[in-house]
């Protein structure tokens, strides 16, 4: 094991990615859930989506979940958007940090947005300028970083030349999405390392998804590697639905728990974060797939038995 | 990352491990499950435990499951014993490989066996001399070798010196059991670190649960300190039936997944374990926590979608 990080970022993406891949559910519980991420003492929050309600109806009342929030102070909440009109809306709604999506697989870009990656590019640059004359910073997620369902491997060269590409346009951060749960340890390393090799210098996030069983184990190989941001949503929030009890994103609290145990420091409370858990559960109505909130922390103890 | 070893022998112990904690099926169920896995390439089973039917109804019929299996050439078949009556009925059933266990955790010894961790070890030595005597090789499994839900965590200190007496008493080689899913990858550095100060030279194998996600971290962290044998349950099975859900056994196929992406050879078909996991599913009659069940492996593309 490698020199291991003192700190890490979680972006907590529960309200958005999470809720986003869950049946639609009120603006109350929305809020509700966001203001009870607020209190964890997580550093950031994937907040919202202004995308279209026709395309994604969970996120239509993104602009009153948000101005009914509790922002808290010390929180950095961030929108998602897929175009200029959803960057317009994001910065009117006051968000200094918006992320927006492109693939890095040509087939799943072209099923997403009906164009190709290059052309999807081609669209980022402006929305890039558009967010910094607002002074807000963006990030540009890479999903199929770690695989693509239709094409199977993606080059990590390939992956490496997008971040050139974005980061010449202005991105200020990049984010690796492990879309469908294709990244392993090995794929992790190989891309890390083909993309510092003509990147050092830009800061990277990484998305995993539990598909498979290895986000823990991909997180650990992206610590050793340095890397200290990384997205997770409460309870596991984001599993398809249409695949019952296939895991989706990383569960915050399973990726808490390791990290904390490892003497890295997260800023959240881990009993508050499993309550948001449970809250999470009772606000979507199904059982979520994180084993931390099932079992609780490796140090809550059964209670001794009567003898 | 340490370098990774060229290959590793999964122990698959679905058949009993498993079994053992799921809901009684037939014995001809456990034979159609055991025969399967003998043709997926895999090169140690444990087959069977022979313990009382009272204890555990679930193995009642170890006799008759070892008796009508089709022992496949080049696997090797195990049994595990909690005592001196069962180490008899293994060898008279012709095993040369048996298991015993002892808990590292008094007070979770002696709510399985009612007697101390010492007093188990104190008859140790004559089951180990007893397998000995019949040509048979001894393994012992320690558990709650990362954490006792009783007591918390254990010292690895304590386990290593558990492992100091069998070493002297004779076992062939040690497990450490991670009874309720305790272990971290820190856990698992520390306690392979305090057992190898003192003994080097005894083969060990690593038994995770996935109860908290941590399952295959923990396995990676223990492929680079150069551990070469694990423990894994066809499908995850043995999931404590009465936490639904809750993962137990790490799944075979999401450690066999793991392991080939990274290059190390393991002797299984893959798809034909996917396919033991399916059948295991069938004959329990319970949807199993495996990942890679659900999603397949991720060399599995989804068909491009029509124009």
């Amino acid at each position: 094991m490698g020199v291991m990080p003192e700190s890490v970022a979680i972006r907590e993406v529960g309200p958005r990615d999470g809720l986003q891949n869950e049946e639609p559910i009120p603006t109350d519980a929305k809020v509700r859930l966001l203001d009870a991420l607020s209190r964890t003492g997580v550093r950031r929050i994937e907040a919202v989506s202004f995308v279209h309600p026709r395309a994604i109806p969970q996120m239509a009342d993104a602009d009153e979940v948000w101005q009914r929030a509790t922002r808290v102070d010390g929180v950095r909440y961030s929108a998602l958007v897929p175009n200029t009109r959803g960057a317009q809306r994001a910065l009117a709604a006051g968000f200094t940090e918006v992320e927006v999506v492109v693939s890095a697989s040509d087939t799943h870009n072209r099923r997403n947005v009906n164009r190709s990656t290059d052309e999807s590019l081609d669209d980022l640059a402006e929305l890039i300028d558009l967010l910094h004359g607002a002074d807000a910073r963006a990030e540009v997620i890479i999903a199929t970083s770690f695989g693509c369902p239709y094409e199977g491997d993606i080059d990590p060269v390939r992956v490496a030349s997008i971040v050139d590409r974005v980061v010449r346009d202005g991105a200020d951060r990049v984010a690796f999405g492990d879309t469908t749960g294709m990244g392993t340890p090995r794929r992790v390393r190989e891309l890390l390392t083909a993309v510092r090799e003509r990147n050092a210098e830009i800061p990277v996030l990484l998305h995993f998804h539990n598909t498979r069983g290895t986000a823990l184990a991909n997180m650990l190989t992206a610590l050793e590697l340095g890397v200290t941001e990384f997205d997770a949503s409460v309870g596991g929030l984001g599993g398809c639905p249409y695949a019952p009890g296939a895991s989706g994103n990383l569960a915050t609290e399973e990726a808490v728990h390791m990290l904390h145990d490892m003497g890295i420091d997260t800023g959240i409370d881990l009993d508050a974060l499993i309550e948001v858990a449970e809250l999470a559960e009772e606000l979507t109505g199904r059982r979520l797939p994180s084993g931390v909130l099932r079992a609780g922390p490796r140090t809550r103890l059964t209670p001794m038995p009567r003898s």
